[in-house]
């Protein structure tokens, strides 16, 4: 709780390799037979699957009907919605969806369950640190559990059907949301980019195209899901995973060799400008965030934590404030009020 | 004291307008009868004309004589020299004159008299604020205690015989210190600049020519020195100096009113970089000193003080950090240690 607003709850725990690895997710890409795919799909028709999903989940299930909740699209307002798309819960396409669109989220919201997206039902799992197993395990079980009581559309060759073809067979997209600033500062990330594409990898950065690596923070997933096992899909992916974090890792033991003043230098003046700044924009923020995190996460710096820094990089975004604030804020005001709530929770 | 070692003593004191006008200075001329000037001067006759002066000081004055010391240019190391450059107690010329070059200044360094610098004598009283008048009232008794015991070299009609022309006639310059950052900041110096040079006041940057406005630091002099009396010099100068004054502190009200956010994050920004900050340049540290100077004068920050400021400005010279760490340092390790200063002391 922050100042009595909600934050993503796992943000709190920090998992396995957590100095690189920021979370770890599974996402499961599912349709009902016998309907048409959403974006071809009658308002009716989507009413109908949503409440389908709805019974098999909090109906069918008692220990998932007391964990789980739904938030139907149109039942909460925009800024709402947009927490959600920040917090990485539910896509912008699903947060414009208010005919059909609804979300099925447990307590800790580390399960959600998103109807009428590009699918009819997508189920995602995103756990603190490196955890794909773990993940991938509790998304398998709800997607066993939504499977006993409907009936999904499934091709005996082309396995799962999907809405985009990208998504067919598996259905199944794995990702690792990973912080590497060493790799991005020594130009090492281009490598990585180019040699894990060939392997069905995608490595990108987050939060908008224009500003891919902004933050530091890269998003590591598979790209193919056809002519491929689950546990195959999560295996490559782990191994890029743990590949990714030895190489982050390497250049950051050579760069607290070779530079450990400059690193420590430039650590603590972010830290020094987050807690002092009057005013800032969340692209500056995101910037310095990842500068302390970096010094935090190599010992140099003890003013902050990562899991702190962790929940800062969640709290500057523009949803985030409009619901703290509970008002529509100009840009300027934003950067006025993001800038006291870091010197606040920093 | 800082860490056992000594700043300039009126540093810890604040005069008038002393949110403006660091410091008030005369210097007044002089070369004694029957010698060549300086630049013409055998050694031994440089040592004679010390010999005279320290004499007529210290000998000749009983109250004098307990509150100066004589320091001699070939009795102290380079690294003290430069120290005294930085306080702006003597020039890099007279430290250059090691053969016979001194230095006659009292306990709290606000007298010093320079010996066979440019000229054979030069007065010289730094009083912290806005008070020419005092400045002025000492020089002028020093001046007079000297001319009791030692004949000046003194024309009719010129006045007083100076080694350089511009300084004929009254042998005085007076120069007020001023700190102008909302002057500097909107452009209006360049106005005052040229305003001034038109009565015969000129207005300069200070430490070094490349960096002219380095700390919106601005030293504002006279001119003119022959033809006018000591008093009008002092009266015209302190005319000018409430003039920039009541423009600088308009401009501040204004600033305060229209950007009072981005006044304060600059002079917070400023604050945290200083604070935390591992390794700095003496160009970054005065700009950003001069920033939270601003927002401490404005009332926006309080987490520093205009003295402690001031004798920051003293304590990240180059001189000053040589003398502190007792070594000679390498550029990389002076921006390490004035790091460090500037965080134990800011």
């Amino acid at each position: 709780m922050v100042g009595g607003f909600k934050l993503t709850k796992w943000l709190k725990e920090s998992g396995p390799e957590s100095d690189i690895v920021i979370s770890s997710r599974i996402r499961i890409a599912r349709n009902l037979s016998g309907f048409p795919f959403p974006h071809m799909l009658k308002e009716d028709n989507g009413k109908d699957i949503a409440n389908r999903v709805y019974n098999a989940v909090i109906e069918g299930n008692e220990s998932l009907g007391k964990d789980f909740k739904l938030v139907e699209m149109h039942s909460i307002d925009k800024v709402d919605r947009l927490n959600y798309v920040e917090k990485h819960i539910i896509s912008p396409a699903l947060a414009k969806n208010t005919a059909t669109g609804s979300l099925l989220i447990n307590q800790d919201e580390s399960i959600a369950i998103l109807i009428n997206e590009e699918d009819h039902i997508r189920i995602q799992c995103l756990l603190p640190g490196f955890q794909l197993d773990n993940s991938w395990n509790l998304a398998d079980k709800i997607d066993d559990l939504v499977e006993e009581k409907v009936k999904y559309s499934f091709h005996e060759e082309l396995g799962y059907l999907t809405s985009c073809p990208t998504n067919l067979g598996t259905g199944i997209r794995a990702s690792l949301m990973m912080h590497l600033p060493a790799l991005n500062m020594t130009g090492y990330i281009n490598s990585i980019l180019q040699a894990s594409s060939q392997i069905g990898i995608a490595v990108r950065g987050i939060y908008g195209e224009g500003t891919e690596f902004l933050g530091n923070i890269f998003q590591v997933s598979n790209q193919v899901t056809l002519g491929i096992t689950e546990e195959e899909i999560i295996k490559n992916l782990k191994n890029v995973g743990i590949q990714i974090i030895q190489k982050e890792r390497y250049i950051r033991e050579s760069l607290l060799k070779d530079k450990k003043v400059e690193l420590e230098d430039k650590a603590y003046r972010s830290y020094g400008i987050l807690k002092n700044a009057r005013k800032i924009t969340s692209t500056e923020a995101m910037k310095l965030i990842s500068h302390v995190k970096l010094g935090v996460v190599l010992g140099l710096i003890k003013d902050s934590s990562l899991e702190k820094l962790n929940q800062l990089m969640e709290m500057i975004q523009v949803g985030f404030l409009q619901k703290y604030y509970k008002s529509q804020l100009s840009e300027y005001d934003r950067d006025v009020k993001r800038a006291e709530i870091i010197r606040m929770n920093i």
